[in-house]
């Protein structure tokens, strides 16, 4: 993975020289996500979805607070020591982010990569840190069911019906210090590919996993050329939610380009529920979908050595209401980072 | 401005080096927004504010288009030379920016911060170059009147009154295209401070310029102090859309923490319109706001010498729909750049 060759004109991948450290994690999760499959993985578990808050965004936005705390106490900072912070969430103007982490004072780098959010924050967080701007920088990202189905779909109360190729928008809030030095976990991040915007002209909102797809499909053969690669390299190839339908969507489109990674492909949205007992249809989906399973599992299986090598490739449907109504596709896009095991 | 000192634990800031350069840059403005103060500066002025589109918002994505291509076509390259992108627009789920610019198939590094976005997009794309992660990168944003009034506000149809506290959300898109090497511009980029969230508890949406003047306090409190600098170091100290009512809030409180830029400040909202005679209250806000000034007019102005040295601190008010209709503040953040002229 040589960041020279990486940088060439074209290619959209980098490399961090000898890598960027996770120094703390989080993981804040909903009930019905604690009755997953994952369940015991996570750190913190609210026993309603209110989170002590009184709207739906108030208790996105104090899960953030909740995890971005955690995090920092797991790396054994205080939130002084955190130099900067990249993150967002789901929600019109990142109302989740900016409410729940305001009182930590942080400087922030706020983005929207929609369902991508985690993989950009760490994309952003590990070049502030390997670029020599930070020594910490916090990334974060949050999402629940009930705020995101009111703001791109119906209103709970409605109780409108869901088609099977829905996804169910995970209650959770995921944080990872990125540092310079090691800390006590044996993972580091080596490299990134920053995604683009693709578009196969899907119009179908309850169907994100067919509109992101093909953008996971993009980042993760642009990633592979650029690094001169094989899925081989890779233990898991982790994409965020695309759920059932999109999964068998990413194969087929990568299976054509040359590459095939079933044997190594695994998806946020299908790992995180147990989709037939728990009803939650086509699988999980939201910022918070990837990020804790990110921050409750596939770190912590990384630092023990369970996996050697992962690339995790959240993927974010660009969905808007707005566009959406006046007939519009919805756009994809995902952003790849290599996350390695360091230990002896 | 030396690198270390800025880095050291608790401060906000940075400094590039030799430099970060402006290698191509494009303004593209609405109508109302020609007939103003700075009308004669803008590379690419609309007839009527649709720009060929069929919608407001397609209108503002056909705006990005066009100031994404004529900045890459002002710094003498190709999209392909461009290694990444990074900026957003005030729009839910960033879709004037994803379907602008979706076709050049450049690497979004995608962005929320409000009427922040040119500071923090400048921001971020300096770190991609200087770090050591691409040669070029295109920095983006825009607004629109329409889009953002139906948005945030009331339909245009409905034809509510304004107050005079309120501003007016200027049609424009701004691009930058930041280098490695030295371009046919005599500007390059220092350093910058990334601003926190800050939130004074003011609910009133109509007075965006009060909302956010305590941001731009802040980050230019914060700049000042990390650097050691005084006020008089910059020539101007340019905040993005603070219009009459923010800009004097701002400098009673700056005088409060004992900095008086009386002298060197500049709202590029109170510059953009002759507010009385073209009755937009108390000035022009939007993304657009400071990224059309920055790109028509202070980049020009610097790279011939007449400025020798800015500070650009676009401000953005975190306003979101639906957590102001649930009670809460707007708070406010803002990112700040030094813009310095390089010429001999």
């Amino acid at each position: 993975m040589e960041r020279e060759d990486a940088k060439a004109p074209g290619k959209q991948s980098f490399s961090f020289g000898s890598g960027v450290y996770v120094g703390g994690m989080a993981s804040v999760a909903g009930k019905l996500e604690s009755e997953g499959p994952l369940g015991e993985y996570f750190d913190i578990v609210g026993q309603d979805d209110m989170f002590d808050g009184k709207t739906w965004e108030e208790a996105e936005s104090n899960m953030q607070l909740k995890a971005a705390e955690h995090a920092i106490a797991d790396a054994g900072l205080k939130a002084d020591k955190i130099r900067y912070m990249a993150g967002g969430d789901l929600l019109g103007q990142l109302i989740a982010t900016t409410f729940g982490v305001e009182k930590l004072a942080i400087p922030l780098l706020g983005l929207y990569g929609a369902c991508s959010t985690m993989g950009e924050s760490l994309l952003a967080g590990a070049v502030l840190v390997d670029g020599g701007y930070a020594d910490h920088v916090l990334t974060i990202t949050s999402s629940h069911f009930a705020g995101a189905e009111k703001q791109f779909r119906f209103p709970l109360a409605y109780g409108n019906q869901r088609p099977m190729a829905a996804t169910w928008t995970v209650t959770g809030s995921g944080a990872v210090i990125l540092s310079r030095q090691p800390g006590k976990y044996n993972v580091r991040l080596l490299g990134a590919t920053m995604g683009r915007v693709i578009d196969y002209g899907v119009k179908d909102s309850m169907n994100m996993g067919a509109c992101m797809a093909p953008a996971a499909c993009d980042t993760i053969y642009r990633h592979l050329k650029d690094f001169g690669l094989k899925p081989e390299h890779y233990d898991r190839i982790v994409t965020g939610d695309l759920g059932v339908v999109g999964k068998e969507i990413l194969l087929a489109l990568l299976m054509e380009k040359g590459f095939d990674i079933t044997k190594q492909h695994m998806d946020c949205g299908i790992e995180i529920f147990d989709a037939k007992r728990q009803k939650t249809d086509a699988g999980g989906s939201g910022c918070g979908c990837s990020a804790i399973t990110l921050t409750g599992y596939l770190l912590k299986k990384i630092s023990e050595g369970v996996f050697k090598r992962i690339l995790f490739v959240p993927t974010g449907a660009l969905l808007s209401t707005v566009s959406f109504n006046e007939g519009n596709s919805v756009p994809g896009i995902a952003h790849a980072v290599v996350l390695e095991y360091c230990g002896k």
